[in-house]
């Protein structure tokens, strides 16, 4: 192992200092890389693949569930963004504004979309018009832009992938289950795909989307019990439509506002998989996204027949997984220590005794054990060892959100556990933002989550002010 | 027939007007929108969902052409835009600058990427050391902005969809190779999936890439005679990798410049699509990239039975297809010029007495040719018609590019069918590119389409000043 190690550049342990250890790790299995544009970053081949499988299992489910693609401008009038007031509060400190196209001063500001709401009531109010016309669920996979001050990759970027879906229907009750039914995908895309476990519920009232009735919100906890905000969606009930005078003849022939929804995962994703999987050795991938599935890593293949025997497998497996054969003339040891860092689930080495007895050896990247398997049965115990895979790194982050999620009823408990014991912290709620601000206040920075769906009653009051409580909050720092 | 008509909404004739035609068709197929942002289009879901199609199919060649997908920022500083200075001067008249992020006014203007070649370079500079980097082999996908005077819907606006491809090589030689590489998939993209013949060649000096050594352009003609440039492949040689500093230490342990490519399509592709294929009754779409492949329209849907098996025959053709079942209340002539305007290659009727028949009719979109098949055998035989439309959809629009390619071999003969013979012209030209100025002068507007790979010599003199000829050029007005 210690021989091993000397042949790749070391990470910072992430006990040390996680920060560090993330950047590393976002560097050296070449996710991404730095540029000269501020707050931007470039998504090298190995990190846009991950994005690339989350968006082909994602982007299936949705049309699944009847949602339609389409591309809206990558610019907003600034007349336009502040047609709905909330929505440009929360927006229009942060965002790029294009002053200039060509050699021509713009009469009016062009902000580069920080999302599209706007522009998609501005289609919608065109094209709605009777109930025949509802609904509309729409979606689009692009970049937005929001102007940061301080930036990491894949979590908090100037410029960031994301999807935006955006849909408006007749009723308030059919607009609020397509809000659970986007946030239902999302769910079940972190825990069957991502194998991450996180805690579901809605937003308050102070923590909500700008402009929107309720928010609701996945939210995992990384390995060091920080939560990372990671998908959200959005209930707007009618307003939006009011203020950009969308109307429909409805079926009683009356004139209606119809009801709004949208819904957006991003990149940060690919930031949540780092943190809640890797370790000191690196990234460890859910199978399901990782962009290699299988390396294939020959042993003495300078030995008459491994190099064939390497390839006649890898393009057998192929038919089936994303399989890369690794033939450099780099050292097997170098080789194992590249896909562990890039997390690739499986390896499977082959040296010419393994020939011989018709075997290989498959490694897991997540418990790192090794198994001896019969060729001719390849096939199915890497169908097998994946289900396992995913299964333990599944119940491994869960672990870690379990153990590190806390019960406080009284202040000064609360306040303990924001101090000593990063993680979640479930406890009592008035409903008043005022307590939100206090807390955040003392303990520098602990904001709540959400309401989650599933409330437990801890105690009657809140843990803040000790006014009769009305929710159970899950509480926590934030990325 | 004329019962029918009525149902749809006509269109302006082709033969009446071509760009009020070409208008009609992108809104009355529901191809895009019209927005409040000056010279930006929505990409409606059935215009977004050709786009896939393509994007899909594309892709899936440029990976097995070692193609790596990666995502830059959509942001360029202008210092680094400025490094190559003949690439500023093609591009800085035509670009948005963002001058103002969140409430702070920018020490240095942004530009929106009108194409990316500059952070490529920026990027390759950092990654490209050794030969063993090499080649690089990168694509992205996404929006680029230039801002033009007049728009028209996917042939120039403000902000298009595309996708940039920029490599770099060991050697002049290999990248010249990969130049040919990629304009041959685009070649046989067009030939083979979208049904379209084009003249390819190389651009003259006077229409090459500002920045490029050399220039390979795709040149379809449009049913009207006119030239869309279709895709492009250019050979940078070295010279942006000197104006960036980009070395590498090559096999013989010298310093040394890499080669570079970049090369690119847009959705263009669609307007291409609609201008090659469309008539009077709407779209006409290749069925590789349709939306929807066949339309299953029943007929009497009320009586016992229709609904049912229509259902049956969806479900079943969508093993294989993208199948629409079109049980809405409309009348089946609505539905039929409906599916004809949005160019649906095929479509299936089915009533009572076909059902009894165990058969149902199917009807082609571009020759309206109908069959009635049995339903036993109608896997096959869809699968059939669908080669032969493809192959009809080709063989059409050939002959449209060769009756109407013309030859000069004076400048009277030229001036005369640039002024009455809409098409593309076949003339000698003795490589000044003084002798391109005079014949756009002259014509107001034909420019040289490119040198054809393989030329005719068709006199010995230059069509317009009478030196000595060096190439073939093809000539033509263009979108």
């Amino acid at each position: 192992m210690a021989e091993q190690k000397k042949m790749v550049e070391a990470i910072t342990s992430m006990d040390v200092d996680f920060s560090q250890w993330y950047t590393d790790i976002v560097r050296k299995a070449e996710l991404m890389d730095y540029t000269s544009v501020k707050g931007c970053m470039i998504t090298a081949p190995y990190g846009y693949a991950i994005w690339e499988n989350i968006q082909h299992i994602l982007d299936a489910e949705f049309k699944k569930a009847g949602v339609q693609n389409v591309y809206m401008p990558l610019f907003i009038p600034e007349s336009l963004l502040q047609k709905e007031k909330d929505h440009v509060a929360g927006f229009a400190p942060e965002v790029a504004w294009v002053t200039q196209g060509g050699e021509e001063k713009l009469t009016e500001r062009l902000c580069v979309r920080p999302t599209s709401e706007t522009l998609f009531c501005e289609y919608f109010k065109k094209i709605i018009n009777s109930y025949r016309d509802l609904p509309k669920i729409y979606n689009q996979w692009c970049s937005v832009v929001r102007w940061e001050k301080t930036t990491r990759p894949f979590l908090r970027t100037s410029e960031f992938l994301w999807q935006e879906g955006h849909t408006m229907h007749e009723t308030a009750e059919e607009a609020e289950e397509e809000t659970m039914r986007m946030l239902n995908i999302y769910h079940d895309f972190y825990t069957n795909v991502l194998a991450i476990p996180a805690v579901v519920g809605r937003k308050t009232e102070k923590e909500k989307f700008a402009g929107a009735e309720a928010t609701y919100t996945i939210e995992p906890m990384m390995h060091n019990g920080v939560a990372l905000q990671g998908g959200t969606s959005h209930f707007f009930g009618d307003g939006f439509a009011r203020q950009f005078g969308i109307t429909y003849t409805g079926r009683d022939n009356t004139q209606k506002n119809p009801f709004q929804t949208s819904w957006g995962v991003s990149w940060r994703m690919i930031g949540a998989i780092i943190m809640v999987h890797g370790d000191n050795d690196g990234l460890r991938l859910p199978p399901k996204i990782a962009p290699i599935q299988v390396a294939v890593v020959p042993i003495a293949q300078h030995k008459p027949g491994v190099l064939d025997k390497a390839r006649e497998m890898t393009d057998r497996l192929s038919k089936t997984w994303r399989v890369k054969l690794d033939d450099s003339d780099k050292q097997p040891g170098w080789k194992f220590s590249q896909y562990e860092m890039q997390g690739v689930p499986l390896r499977m080495e082959l040296g010419p005794k393994d020939i011989e007895k018709n075997q290989c050896v498959l490694v897991r990247r997540d418990t790192r054990e090794k198994i001896v398997v019969s060729l001719d049965e390849v096939e199915s115990k890497i169908e097998e060892l994946f289900g396992l895979i995913q299964e333990n790194m599944y119940q491994s982050a869960l672990q870690n959100l379990e153990s590190k999620t806390f019960t406080a009823t009284t202040l000064d408990e609360f306040l303990d556990i924001a101090k000593n014991k990063p993680g979640f912290i479930k406890a009592m709620w008035c409903g008043d933002s005022a307590c939100e601000d206090k807390i955040k206040d003392m303990t520098g920075g602990v904001k709540s989550r959400c309401i989650p769906f599933k409330e437990e009653k801890l105690s009657d009051v809140c843990v803040c002010c000790g006014k009769p409580a009305k929710h159970m909050l899950y509480w926590g720092r934030q990325y």
